[in-house]
């Protein structure tokens, strides 16, 4: 097992979407509880959204219920801000920090080589806990997929990929995925480099990236993973763009809450191997 | 490998839906060219649809570009009918047999122990080819789904499924498959029982299932197969019904058209293994 894989170094939370905001906090109640036990402050950043002033709001009653000391909207929409002082001064006051959903892309162009987005990496290495819903959980890893086709991206180029917030390695994560089912751009995916793990993430779910590379399944939806690192065959590399891509041999996995994965082993974890492995990595 | 894997003795065409009717017509030229050399009578059996009269004249002229003698266009509407005399003897005159798509589980109510079904059997086992697209696909095997949770169908009991119309053995068929996102189906049903192959037939694809179980994937779409036959571990028969499913380890395949795979053996086939397999078993 690698330094590099899962998260840099503290707590990271993906979570695929549409997770409650407002009955039991489930998956909100396990970001907040994985911040430094000095530091309950509270940024969350809605770069990606579209309707900031629809979402912002809704974090914030629910942090503040939580237990939140103090919560930091930062409605960062522009390069300019994303390198403004004040930001990475409350970046590097906050125990957590939160991305929304929506557009990945625009988050990425937003925050991508910022001082906030610095800022938040010497945070998560300090210590902090880092989530994102959605988008904010699809752009965290090296690279990530901002695009792909809805009906079957098991085409040769279907699926649009760029430079991620470089948050986590060695995996790449898909949210909305079993809604919207999203299998295809995974297997695509791993076709083009079988090495990196996929990870789908339904709504109301969400993984913590422990550090070693120990993923833990949390929320009442599924995580499903698909391990191309024995793909057997592929005609990929002899298609033209468009084509349909023949695979042979991944694995997949669902995981549920409680439910666990080894990235570096590759190995799944049922519950009490899953137990056992984080108390002997805390 | 057993004999009763795959089809019953002839030709099985199972079709994701969505097949081209009315250009190159790729995946029914494949069936048509299935028919025994000296019978090009066609039978077309709309049962499952809802609008059969919509759904007949576009099979009709397709049959009829390709060189089809006659065309028996049957809209079998009910039980009476599917036990008619007139009937039995049009399908025991027919090369070809088939299934419109609509919904599967009227097609198995209304022709589930007819002597129609059992006249279509008999031309299985005596050469002829059976073909259906969508429901007339789901419903060819032993057993089949009729109905499953859209969104996340890998939760207990998401999965509606009953006796199918027994032409085929040793796996189970689903459509529309990539484009409607339906993995967590065959995933929920392999967790159930991991015995049977899922087969999962995307639109404008189809799979022929040659005697001796081998599967050939056609048309211009996927065939997704999910081999659950190395299930490591699932908590499916701890839950109660409708929580979410936890799956360690299944097999996912891609076909595109020319690729295959051995049932008994559960191996993929590569174009020229696929073609030197069948070589050897005509």
């Amino acid at each position: 097992m690698t330094a590099s894989l899962g998260s840099v170094s503290g707590h990271l939370v993906a979570i695929g979407g549409a997770e409650d905001r407002t009955s039991d906090l489930e998956i909100l109640t396990r970001v907040f509880a994985l911040a430094p036990a000095d530091n309950h402050e509270v940024a969350v950043i809605a770069t990606a959204s579209g309707i900031p002033d629809q979402v912002l709001p809704d974090y914030e009653a629910a942090f503040t219920r939580l237990g939140a000391s103090r919560i930091h909207s930062l409605d960062i929409k522009d390069r300019q801000q994303a390198g403004h002082p004040e930001t990475v001064r409350l970046i590097e006051q906050s125990g957590v920090v939160f991305f929304t959903g929506g557009d990945q892309l625009r988050l990425t162009h937003v925050m991508g080589g910022s001082a906030t987005l610095q800022a938040i990496r010497e945070r998560l290495a300090a210590g902090a806990v880092v989530a994102g819903t959605s988008a904010g959980a699809a752009a965290m890893p090296g690279t990530m997929i901002y695009n792909g086709a809805a009906a079957d991206a098991l085409r040769k180029g279907a699926v649009n990929m760029t430079f991620g917030l470089g948050l986590a390695e060695g995996l790449i994560i898909d949210s909305h995925f079993l809604e919207r089912g999203r299998f295809t751009r995974l297997m695509e995916v791993g076709a083009s480099n079988p090495e990196h793990l996929g990870v789908g993430i339904g709504e109301d779910a969400g993984v913590i990236i422990h550090p070693h590379g120990i993923i833990e399944a949390i929320g009442s939806g599924h995580v499903i993973l698909i391990d191309s690192r024995d793909l057997a065959s592929s005609n990929i590399a002899e298609l033209s763009m468009g084509e349909p891509v023949a695979i042979e041999h991944m694995i997949l996995h669902a995981l549920v809450s409680g439910h666990g994965f080894d990235l570096g082993a590759r190995r799944y974890l049922v519950p009490e191997a899953l137990e056992a492995v984080l108390a002997n990595t805390l």
